[in-house]
C-alpha cells in the first residue's frame, strides 16, 4: 500500500532513538540527585554524564570502536550503570555476563558474542583467569576494585577502572548512528544445547525505557516508580538490563543506588539509610530479603517492590503486605527485554484491605502498552480470553530480540508465523488479567486440549499423603500424551494410585478439572529428579520413564 | 561508522511505531471507562474500538485509501477523537482545519494539503458551502450533526457521520505500513504569506505520545494526568492534536469529555458532572472559564489545568491558585508536535503554599525527556545557562516536522544547520528553566547584542503616565539597530521622550538593562496599530516608522 511519505528537507535532524537521548532530561531535572554505591561511592547525576565520558575516552583510547563488544562482570554498581550508557553510546555493544555460569558456559559466550574487553570485577578473576586465554578475540582485561587496593592477578590487565576513568577527559562528543545498531547482549540458558544470544537495538531500549516508565508512572492502578523514588535493584544488572529499570531512573533523574553483591542484611541496611521506595527482585531473593536478621527489626512499610520471573507464592505475598510493602508483578524474559505484562488494580480492588488485594497483585498481569498478545492452541488458532482455555502465549512488541543472535533455527522457531513465541501456556481471564499455567515444553497434550502438568500436580498435592508429585505427559497412541505422576509417599502412609485417583475424580465431579486430566499411571516413588537449582528435574524424569527407571 | 547490525529473522515481526500501537492498552485497562460527548453521547472504551473500526469502513467504502487526505472541520468532539485514529489507522492524513481562519485560507489549505473527503460540522456548512467548490480535488462532503435532524445543505453529501457508522461493521483488519507515513497536517499562519503545513508521522506521534504520558505522570514535579484522571480538552482538538492529549489518555485508558464548542459555563457544567480532573487551554479561555457565571458558584478545587500558547500572568495564576486549580506550564508550537518544555517543581518549591508556587508553575519550564535544547546567539554560538544571555532557542527531538509541506526554501530556513529553530528568543537559567523574551522578530539586534522588545516595553510601562507602549528596532548604520518607541500617554498627563528616557536611565543604573536598551527616539503618539485580535501589529508599525507616518 502506497501511504504518504514526505521526505524530510535537507537539513532536518532525524532524531534517532539512540540511548544517549536517554541521558538528557535526568540530569536537567535534578543535577544534584545521587548515584550511590554501596557505602563506598556516592555522585550526582552531573558527575554521572562526565564519568559516562570518561569511561567513553578510556574505552576509545583502548582502540574500543564501534561495532566491538565490551564485556562486563560486575556485581550491580555504578560503574555498571555508567557501562550500561558509554559502551553503547560509542557505538559498542555491552555484554552483560551471566557469572552464574559455568567458567565453561562464559567462555562459550564470550567467544560465540565476540567480545574485545573485559571489565571484570576483583570477585571473578579466578574465573577470568580461566577463561580469558580461551577467549583469542579478546584484546583487553579492565579491572574493577572496591577500595583501595586491586587484587593481584596473572592477567596482564591495562588498569584499574577508576584510575583509568581518573586520568580520563570529561567530554566526548558521542556520534549519531543507526538506531538498530545491537547495544546490548545476553545469554539465556535452557534445559538443552548451548546458552542462546539475544541482542537489542539502542531504539528498542529506547522504547521499552520510555513505556516502563509510562507504565509504572501513568497507570493509577500500579503507581509503583516516579521521579522523587529512590531506586535499588534486587535483580541482577546482568540478567535481562535489571529488567529497565535503571535507565528509566536515569531518564527521569531518580536517585539510585547500586548495592553491589547481594547481602540481604546489607540490602536492608542500605534500604534504610538510603530511604530506598523502589526495587524489584525474583520471589527467592524477595524471600531471604523478608527472612534475615536485619529485615525483623526494620520498618520496611512503603517499600514498592516489583517481583517476577517466577510466580510468586499467596503466603510470601501476605508476609510482604503485613510489613507494609507494596507488592506487584511483571513479567517477561530475556528474549522480550523483559517487560510485557505487568499487575493492573482497578479502582475497585485498590480499595480493598491490602491483604486482600494480594491476589489480584501476584498475577502475571495486563499486557502493557504498545505490546499485542495472544494465546493460541496447538493449531496456532486465537482463543477467547474466557479465563478457561489455555494455549500459547505470542507476542508482539516493540522491544522483543530479534532472534538468536548466529542461531537462524532457533531464530525461526522463535519468530515462527511472525509472533513471538514465549514457551508458555497461559488463559487469559475476560478481565485481561493473564494466568500462566504451565511451561508449552510441560504442558500434556491430550486428546485435542492441554492439560497444564502443574495444576496437576497442585491438586494431587492437595493430598494428605502426598510429599512430592510431579506430572508429565509419555506419548500416547490413541490420545497424543497421556498424563503420567510420580508420587513420593508422606513416611509411613499407606498412598496408592487408586486412593489419588479417586481423590482426583471429585475434581472431576466438580467440573475443576476434566477426566482427561487424571494420570493413568500414577507411580509411588522414592524420590523424583532436581536440577541443580532444586527444580524438578522433567526432562530426566521423561527419560527415567522411557527407560523405566524409578 | 560501522555499529553491529543483525538483520532480524526472517518471519521476526518489525513492530512498526503506528498509530493503532496506542489503542491496545486502553480498552484493556478499562474497557468500560467512558468517552462523553457534550450531554449528547456516552460509550465506553470496547464501543470506541468498534466505532474507530465502523469509521474505517466507512471511509474505505467511500474509495478513500493510503495516501489520501481526509479533512476535518469540527468542534472537539467524539467523532474527531474517532477521526484521530481511524483516518491515520488506514494509512490516510487528518488534515485538522483550522476553523478561525477565513474561508480564503481554508480553501488555500485545503487545496494545498491535498483534500480528498471533508468531514464538516452543521456549524460550519455555510462556510463549505462557499469552500467545496474551490477545492477542486474533493470526493466528497461527509456531514456531522449533533442530534436528531441535520441542517439543509446545498452540498450533495455522502451522508450524516452517525448514520454512516451505525450501518457500518464493527470490525477492520487495520494493515501495518512504513512508520515514517504522514498521520496528521495542519496549517500554522504568521503574519506574512501562505499558511504553512505542519506534518507528522505515525512514528513520531507515538513517540510524543509515550514521551508525553511519562513526563505528565513519572515526574513528581507535575503529576498532573494519569489513567484515573477525567481528561477535557480546552485547546481546540484542530489546534496541535489538542496538545497531544488525546492520544496519551487513550493509551492509558482513561475517561474523556469532549465539550464541543467552547461556552465557559457549559465547560463548567460538564467539568461537574463528568467529574473532570485535567484539561488544558491557552491563558485567555481559562480566563473566560475564571470569569463567567457558572464558574462563580462553583467549586474548582483540584482542576488540574496545563497552560501554553503564550505567558500566563501572575495575577491570573494567582486566581486560579486561590480557587484551588493546580496550574502548570508547558511550551510548544505548531511545528513541535507540540510539547517541548514543561513546567518541573523540584521538591523544595512544591513544599511551598500554592500561592508561592505560581512564579514557578508560570514559566516555560524545562525541556522533556529526548528533547535537546540550546540557545544561540546570532552567530549560531551555543550560549551559557546564566539566566542572563538571550539566544534563539534551537531543538531537535524526535517529534518535530521535519519541513513545511511543499515549501522548501521555508523548510531549509525552519532547519537551519540541522536545529530547528522556533524564533523564539529566551534565555535559560542555571537551573534550566526556560525564559521566553520575545520573538526572533521583534528581538533588537544593537551593537552585537540582542535587546528584548517586550522587556523595554515592560519598562516604559511601568512609568505611571504611559498608557500604551510598543518598541520595534529601526536600521542604524553603526549598531545595526536602535530600539524606537511608541508611547501613548494616559489622557491629560505631560509626558515627554526625555522623562522616558530618565525612566529608563533608573534600570540603566540600576544594572537591569545596558544603556543601549534606551530607545534614542521616542514618539509620544495617539494610537498604536492592533492586530484584528487586539495584539500590538509590529509589521503595521515598522511600515508605518519607514513610511515616518505617525
Amino acid at each position: 500500500m502506497k501511504t504518504k511519505i514526505v521526505a524530510p528537507t535537507e537539513q532536518a535532524y532525524q532524531s534517532p532513538l539512540l540511548i544517549k537521548s536517554l541521558l538528557l532530561s535526568g540530569k536537567r531535572y535534578e543535577p544534584t540527585r545521587e548515584i550511590v554505591y554501596r557505602d563506598l561511592i556516592r555522585y550526582d547525576y552531573t558527575t554521572l554524564y562526565q564519568r559516562i565520558c570518561r569511561l567513553a575516552n578510556v574505552l576509545t583510547t583502548m582502540g574500543i570502536q564501534a561495532g566491538d563488544t565490551v564485556a562486563v562482570m560486575d556485581w550491580d554498581s555504578h560503574r555498571y550503570l555508567e557501562a550500561y550508557f558509554a559502551v553503547p553510546m560509542i557505538g559498542a555493544v555491552l555484554h552483560h555476563v551471566n557469572v552464574r555460569l559455568s567458567p565453561d558456559q562464559i567462555s562459550y559466550t564470550m567467544t560465540h558474542a565476540e567480545d574485545d574487553l573485559l571489565l571484570v570485577h576483583d570477585d571473578f578473576l579466578a574465573v577470568a583467569e580461566q577463561i580469558v586465554p580461551q577467549v583469542t578475540r579478546l584484546r583487553g582485561v579492565v579491572q574493577l576494585t572496591d577500595g583501595a587496593s586491586a587484587t593481584e592477578t596473572s592477567l596482564n590487565t591495562l588498569g584499574e577502572y577508576e584510575q583509568l576513568l581518573a586520568a580520563a577527559e570529561t567530554q566526548y562528543d558521542f556520534p549519531d548512528f543507526d538506531e538498530n545498531s545491537v547495544a546490548t547482549t545476553f545469554y539465556t540458558t535452557g534445559t538443552t544445547g548451548n546458552p542462546k544470544g539475544v541482542y537489542f537495538s539502542h531504539r528498542q531500549l529506547v522504547l521499552h525505557t520510555l513505556n516502563s516508565a509510562m507504565t509504572l508512572g501513568s497507570i493509577d492502578g500500579l503507581g509503583a516508580f516516579r521521579s522523587d523514588d529512590v531506586y535499588m535493584p534486587m535483580t541482577p544488572m546482568f540478567h535481562v538490563h535489571a529488567w529497565g529499570v535503571p535507565y528509566v531512573a536515569t531518564l527521569l533523574g531518580a536517585k539510585q543506588v547500586y548495592p553491589g553483591r547481594y547481602d540481604p542484611n546489607f540490602l536492608v541496611g542500605l534500604f534504610q539509610r538510603e530511604k530506598v521506595t523502589f526495587s524489584h527482585g525474583v520471589p527467592t531473593v524477595l524471600q531471604m530479603i523478608l527472612n534475615c536478621e536485619a529485615a525483623k527489626e526494620a520498618d520496611l512499610s512503603g517499600w514498592k517492590m516489583l517481583t517476577g520471573g517466577s510466580a510468586p507464592t499467596l503466603g510470601m505475598a501476605n508476609e510482604m503486605a503485613e510489613r507494609g510493602i507494596l507488592f506487584f508483578t511483571a513479567y517477561g524474559m530475556s528474549e522480550t527485554c523483559p517487560i510485557i505484562t505487568a499487575s493492573y488494580l482497578p479502582a475497585s480492588v485498590r480499595a480493598l484491605p491490602m491483604q486482600e488485594q494480594m491476589p489480584y497483585r501476584i498475577r502475571t498481569g495486563i499486557p502493557v502498552g504498545l505490546v499485542d498478545m495472544q494465546i493460541r492452541d496447538m493449531e496456532g488458532n486465537e482463543l477467547p480470553h474466557d479465563g478457561e482455555q489455555m494455549g500459547e502465549i505470542v507476542v508482539r512488541a516493540p522491544w522483543l530480540t530479534q532472534g538468536y543472535f548466529k542461531e537462524p533455527e532457533k531464530s525461526a522457531e522463535l519468530w515462527e508465523g511472525g509472533w513471538m513465541h514465549t514457551g508458555d501456556v497461559a488463559s487469559i481471564e475476560p478481565s485481561g488479567v493473564l494466568q500462566i499455567k504451565d511451561r508449552i515444553k510441560d504442558v500434556i497434550k491430550t486428546g485435542g486440549e492441554w492439560v497444564s502438568s502443574l495444576e496437576i500436580e497442585s491438586l494431587i498435592s492437595l493430598h494428605p499423603d502426598v510429599s512430592e508429585v510431579a506430572v508429565v505427559g509419555v506419548p500416547d497412541k490413541r490420545w497424543d500424551e497421556r498424563p503420567l505422576a510420580r508420587v513420593v509417599a508422606m513416611k509411613d502412609s499407606q498412598l496408592t494410585a487408586e486412593l489419588l485417583k479417586a481423590h482426583l475424580q471429585g475434581y472431576v465431579d466438580s467440573g475443576r478439572i476434566n477426566k482427561w486430566a487424571i494420570p493413568e499411571i500414577i507411580h509411588i516413588v522414592a524420590e523424583i529428579p532436581k536440577t541443580s537449582v532444586g527444580k524438578i528435574n522433567k526432562k530426566r524424569l521423561r527419560e527415567m520413564i522411557a527407560n523405566d527407571e524409578h
